[in-house]
């Protein structure tokens, strides 16, 4: 069959609309058609040819709504007309990874994935008969799709696909790292660098874990206004201050935070996402994605005193199990979808929601197909 | 009144033996007279002058086992006779950190220990009139010594001072970063690097802990017997393997350690430590001390994906709530002590304590005063 997708053929170009043959699903896989798909910065990244693990020409894009189209042989919880959300971290109950009940990084896919392959080791995007690789093991910026059953969670078909789309990366990774990773608890204090669609998600997790003190930080003063309809309570620009960001933190805060979170990917704002933690208990979360070969770095003793280092992936959800739950929230006025929305677009427009992304200028675009 | 002492005058020469002046306890204090004491690598990294809290002419030694000789006015839980173990991480159960739940690091006289002060900002040894300074708040190096009330845990006069003393220090780290902070469930796979006294208590902790396989790792082959009667199943020298150490436990350990522990002070090695805990869920604790301005680094990749960083000081233990039990437990057989004391000497003979150590000879000579 044919499906319109909008392709990266090399780093650093803009994505190029076209016509391609999609083969159907086979044992264990399903087609799918995607309503909608946020625009990432993770897209973005990997554009621009930083990403070490970037592969072209591609079909990227991994915040898709979709409603399933048909399924392969062996689909046992999926059938058409489901509504489902692409997870690029998927859940298949059966790998050491999700049978250990500490991580959501199932691995029973993770090799093909990375090489922009199906599990079965093809592409089922092509054009002219020359592969087109997937991304993500989602590639959201095609219309149909086919993605291994183990990769969608169903989720309520009351839902906006045009809304919780964003529910398949950015939103819910920041929620995540706060209330799966870092389990933040009630009546602490909170910073989150980065006011993008992850770092805002942050807010609103700190908000639902009832956090006494959430503070916001970026050097783009246009994103406080959201960040405060979030639930900052205290908004940081560092180009304010000329002590470090960390020490005007510990300073506001008499010690430091509780919790701190890292949502933009770079690698100074990391050691002092750290060293903004108090002493004793402070814990740190990664969530940004940093450029190839570059490293965190502090002294041993910020660690010794009491601080610890985390990452977060997805935010730690488990896709199949949670997703649909946080659909639900997100249903009952508990997580806010609809604010991350500055723009929608159909899939023509699409380089244009890079440049708004780069401008600074969006949270989320939405396209439309 | 007067005191022997072992006198660090300058980093890098020998220790001397002094008669101090010693004045007596005041408010809230003990005098105590140490029975013996441990010398401990961090004896010997202050005297190196690599330190940056170093502070001379001090008496330095912090593994005393002490009995107590006089107290001062107002002191509530501690009288003569009693037996006790200095504390250099104090326990005043008041501060914001000892009621916090959720860290030893007590700060209630951290910031005159740190000068070499009493909590009153008076040093009390002195020679012809000058100021000897303390350091860690212990000084065992001094047969007698004044110390605040909540820097001395009460231990059972049933145990022997001369062996107890390493719980002051070493052992009690090691033993507490894997229950204490790392938190070690039965089955886990543990790494340990670096096999001095430190390293060898991990590894009973490890035992302690139940965990299924721990792996002991040494570039000094002489402490691989020692590490296998502590419990270790597996012993690895990094120089017989071409391929980086981290690559060696990986690799033989199928994707990583559930725990790993530094021991040494060597922030290559606290690299190589993170980066050999499993993918999804390894955690690696930081418990040796590197030198001024050394810094730890990494790919922030290995903690997105899944892996901790933690730091341990004092083995994240409660000296005056936790120490005694540990005594009960050294008493009953649980914990290893006598197996550390590879040597013992008088006070005069301290500086060939520091020679067996720095030659690799000894894992802890105890000082009988």
């Amino acid at each position: 069959m044919k499906t319109r997708a909008a392709v990266a053929f090399e780093a650093g170009k803009p994505l190029q609309i076209e016509t391609l043959d999609l083969e159907g699903p086979k044992a264990g896989e399903v087609l799918i058609r995607n309503v909608a798909t946020g625009v990432c910065h993770t897209d973005a990244f990997t554009l621009s040819g930083e990403d070490p693990e970037g592969i072209f020409p591609a079909v990227l894009g991994h915040e898709g709504g979709a409603i399933v189209e048909e399924v392969g042989p062996g689909v046992r919880d999926i059938k058409v007309g489901d509504h489902v959300i692409p997870l690029y971290t998927p859940e298949c109950r059966e790998c050491s990874f999700c049978t250990s009940g500490k991580t959501n990084l199932c691995q029973a896919i993770r090799a093909t994935q990375g090489q922009g392959l199906m599990p079965d080791g093809t592409t089922r995007f092509s054009l002219n008969g020359k592969p087109i690789y997937h991304y993500m093991g989602t590639s959201t910026f095609s219309e149909y799709g086919v993605l291994p059953e183990i990769a969608l969670a169903q989720v309520s078909i009351s839902a906006p696909l045009e809304k919780i789309c964003l529910l398949g990366c950015g939103i819910t990774t920041g929620i995540g790292a706060v209330i799966n990773t870092a389990k933040v608890e009630p009546g602490a204090t909170v910073a989150v660098f980065g006011m993008g669609g992850v770092g805002l998600s942050a807010i609103q997790g700190a908000v639902m874990a009832k956090a006494s003190r959430i503070i916001a930080i970026d050097i783009n003063e246009g994103k406080f206004e959201l960040a405060r309809q979030m639930g900052a309570t205290d908004t940081v620009n560092p180009n304010d201050h000329s002590n470090p960001i960390q020490e005007v933190i510990v300073e506001m805060t008499n010690g430091g935070v509780d919790y701190s979170f890292e949502c933009v990917g770079n690698v100074n704002l990391m050691r002092a996402a750290l060293e903004c933690c108090h002493k004793g208990w402070g814990e740190s979360v990664i969530v940004g994605v940093a450029g190839a070969g570059q490293e965190i770095s502090t002294r041993p003793f910020q660690l010794v005193t009491g601080r610890v280092w985390r990452g977060s992936a997805f935010g730690g959800t488990r896709g199949k199990t949670q997703l649909p739950g946080m659909v639900e929230q997100y249903m009952g006025g508990e997580i806010k979808v609809d604010e991350f929305i500055t723009h929608t677009m159909p899939l023509e427009d699409i380089n244009k929601a890079f440049d708004l992304m780069h401008e600074g200028k969006s949270i989320r675009t939405v396209i439309h197909f």
